[in-house]
């Protein structure tokens, strides 16, 4: 009988499909009992046994796998990979399979609402509402700004296509692989990091965490950014830096910003004093929907997995050339 | 030389031309002092000798017109006209203007943020997060839902458009008078009132405040509505009954709700104590643009009116029937 480690908390919530599926494959399952994002001591000391992780975010690094003498596969439920040491797995010959394309519209929608409620103020209006404080905002509509967008993979693509029926819109667009069949469809201009970062007024950010991507965003940037600019970030965290943030904010620029993710989840840190500063607890890819189908997904490719049949959702060459190269 | 007064607050204050079109028109003007709504009695007061009211929501009844012997123009910044005697304003032979265009932009939008602000829980999570409490909620995205949008006219059509964008939508739609040219470019259903209730996940109105929908949706209609569903109300205060919403949401019913238009303005009631009730201060109209844009409006029409132009935003035949028949 196969054991698998569930990691990834909740699991088999809102729609028990997956947990069915282990159980009518007879695969023995064990849900991350700690219900929290493993730390790496935490997951060595917990995978020893196990034949498969149905990985969340928490990291999956040589020691983890040292310490897993039976690990045969890695079932990511999600899209990135950056928790995951890719080299050592196919040193040890693990597989890795991942969900891409199930959580993006999830994230994309979540943006969108970030985007809408800090040009508006909803979030301060309501805190100061909430305390019985009546002040009107003012705020800024989509057609008024310019939005930058920074990575245009399928999350950053599906911002783009919600934003086409909101006006005519200004947009600047950077990717380090520029698809320029977004030219013919959407109204867009391409720029590089430092014209976005000085020109618009509200940034998202959809890029994987990479060795270059880490503390892309750190104070030079965020400086450059006019003064009342706001930032979201629903990609990774570590990618805009959480301290440069926080001195920035505290240092009474920026109008407003969004952070979804975190160096370190739960996250318990300083940006909690900067009212202006959303915080949500990495809950881009949660809507019912895409949680289940990245749940199902994941499992799926499990028993796929164990029973020899051709994967679905395996990692690709240039995942690997990520990591190898730092690319 | 003419005198104005401006009750709406705050007014002029980010693009100064309405107070610059004013000057140059030797029309001399108060800005509302007391720099909130007004009730009847503090306009009473204030209106004495002016010969045109520059007005927000504030009540413009027969007493206010009856202390107000030069008043010769009202001149509405925004769309709604339930705060103003409409046959008394006839009776005495006032004019009066609106600007019905001008606002629905931001209002519609506005709406967008607050559906998917509610349908993830954005305030919720960033509350806790802001209190150091890490919970993932789990959302809904708009394609999973059925939405129902009560009233069709410049906003509620703006929320129809701006939702296009969102993937293929369940969407149910109610007006006293249809407009049969939406089926042709939108994929939606008209419904009565009671099916929108009981079969709509998320809520939106968009009717203007009549006889007919004063508590409009009250304890029964709240009640019938999912328990889990939700409520938006950026249209007038009363249209929801507060302390039936207060009521059923504190008995449990109802995951969200969002109201940005109350009763009495500033509001400082029970709602407070309701934390999935997001609280906004009549922000709808709130965008730099639109604001500007509504006031820039209502001043040019009061220079028109006072220099015998034609006038460009005269309150239709209809609105006066409304009030009339009760219509």
């Amino acid at each position: 009988m196969y054991k698998a480690l569930i990691t990834t908390v909740p699991f088999g919530d809102k729609d028990r499909l997956p947990i069915e599926i282990l159980k009518e494959n007879n695969i023995e399952f064990l849900i991350n009992p700690l219900n929290k994002k493993l730390t790496e001591d935490e997951l060595a000391e917990m995978v020893a046994d196990f034949d498969v992780i149905i990985a969340g975010t928490e990291p999956i690094t040589k020691k983890v796998m040292d310490n897993a003498s039976n690990l045969k596969m890695i079932s990511r439920v999600g899209i990135g990979l950056d928790s995951v040491d890719l080299l050592e797995a196919e040193k040890q010959g693990i597989a890795v399979s991942y969900t891409p394309d199930a959580p993006a519209p999830a994230v994309a929608e979540l943006t969108i609402g970030l985007m809408l409620t800090l040009l508006r103020s909803v979030q301060l209006s309501n805190m100061e509402m909430h305390k019985g404080k009546w002040h009107r905002f003012f705020g800024r509509r989509l057609s008024e700004i310019t939005i930058g967008i920074i990575g245009l993979g399928r999350i950053g693509t599906g911002v783009l296509q919600h934003l086409q029926c909101f006006g005519s819109l200004q947009i600047l667009l950077n990717d380090t692989t520029p698809n320029h069949n977004l030219d013919k469809e959407f109204n867009i201009k391409w720029a590089d990091k430092e014209t976005i970062y000085k020109q618009a007024d509200i940034i998202t950010i959809h890029t994987p965490l990479t060795p270059q991507t880490k503390n892309m965003v750190k104070k030079e940037q965020l400086f450059n950014m006019k003064e009342d600019a706001i930032i979201i970030n629903t990609a990774r965290g570590g990618i805009i830096n959480e301290q440069d943030l926080y001195d920035v904010m505290q240092a009474g620029h920026l109008s407003g910003a969004a952070v979804d993710v975190f160096d370190f989840e739960p996250y318990d840190g300083k940006l909690r004093e900067i009212e202006r500063c959303i915080l949500t607890a990495h809950m881009g890819s949660m809507s019912v929907d895409c949680r289940t189908r990245m749940e199902i997904e994941a499992t799926e490719e499990v028993i796929r997995f164990l029973t020899d049949q051709s994967l679905e959702g395996v990692v690709p060459e240039e995942e690997y050339a990520v990591q190898r190269e730092g690319l």
